[in-house]
């Protein structure tokens, strides 16, 4: 039997320690624009470091996956932080793992509400993008630059994220 | 009479002076994570310059506007670009000017498709966020930092946007 989790709502709170969740609850805001728009203001740790490093803007495209899932991987980011957040209301699925001498360890899993986005700090492990239900378009807001950005590490034994409730 | 303004439907093509239309048809692409997603990479010319400049992530709540309406000012920002990017498919109104001895001249305006975004160049002049249709939310990319960086500039005579078709 591998590992197995289950996951928790996605709150600001739980995820302080691997990033942002990107919502209007809770964050500071101020009206704009004489009053028609509220803005919900620098809700992510933005970084773009290293070489040549800079803040791009993309959109990616994800096809679903289905809870239970199992986790054979997680990767991290040396020179940057990453944004994701949802273009529909679909949830998805949020892998982290704290670091321990360069390792991943203690693996969380949280399943968003509609509409959050997360951003990932850099060189937090992190699972990669998962939708669920249907396919679902992000916005990423993330580093491009040189220098090698990307370290991969598979687990022993793949985690399990149970579906809620199971 | 105001002078009247028939909005153009938003293409990167038509856009290319004032900023990047934010979308996937027509993007550079390519796959990740084993395939499961198609990346639609570095869409935007994001700048944040001026003194302590740093690109950040906000959300913004607009109340919507109807056309025809009356474009009394724009504005532009000297240290950094901004994206705007819905997170429904909501249509919005992109009003831009070209800048002539550091005044607006010559404005445009197009009507977004469903799911395209905008990202306003550093220092192009352009109207502040106007959904359509119902209430929005976008997501923002642009800059935060010290310097003054808001220019607006009122219209003598505003410039008022057709319905389309009209």
């Amino acid at each position: 039997m591998p590992h197995s989790l289950q996951p928790q709502p996605l709150t600001p709170e739980a995820f302080a320690p691997f990033g942002q969740v990107l919502q209007k609850d809770g964050a500071r805001n101020f009206a704009i624009n004489d009053g028609t728009c509220r803005r919900f203001h620098d809700l992510a740790n933005v970084e773009a470091t290293g070489p040549g490093g800079r803040v791009i803007v993309s959109l990616v495209t994800g096809e679903p996956s289905t809870l239970p899932l199992l986790v054979e991987m997680v990767e991290r980011h040396p020179f940057g932080s990453q944004a994701f957040h949802p273009l529909s209301r679909n949830r998805f699925l949020v892998v982290v793992c704290e670091d321990e001498d360069g390792r991943p360890v203690r693996p969380r899993a949280f399943l968003t509400s509609p509409g959050q986005g997360v951003n990932y700090d850099r060189n937090v492990w992190h699972g990669v993008l998962t939708p669920l239900g249907e396919t679902s378009d992000f916005l990423i807001v993330d580093r491009d630059g040189e220098g090698d950005n990307l370290e991969v590490f598979t687990f022993d034994e793949p985690v399990l994220v149970r579906a809620p409730g199971e």
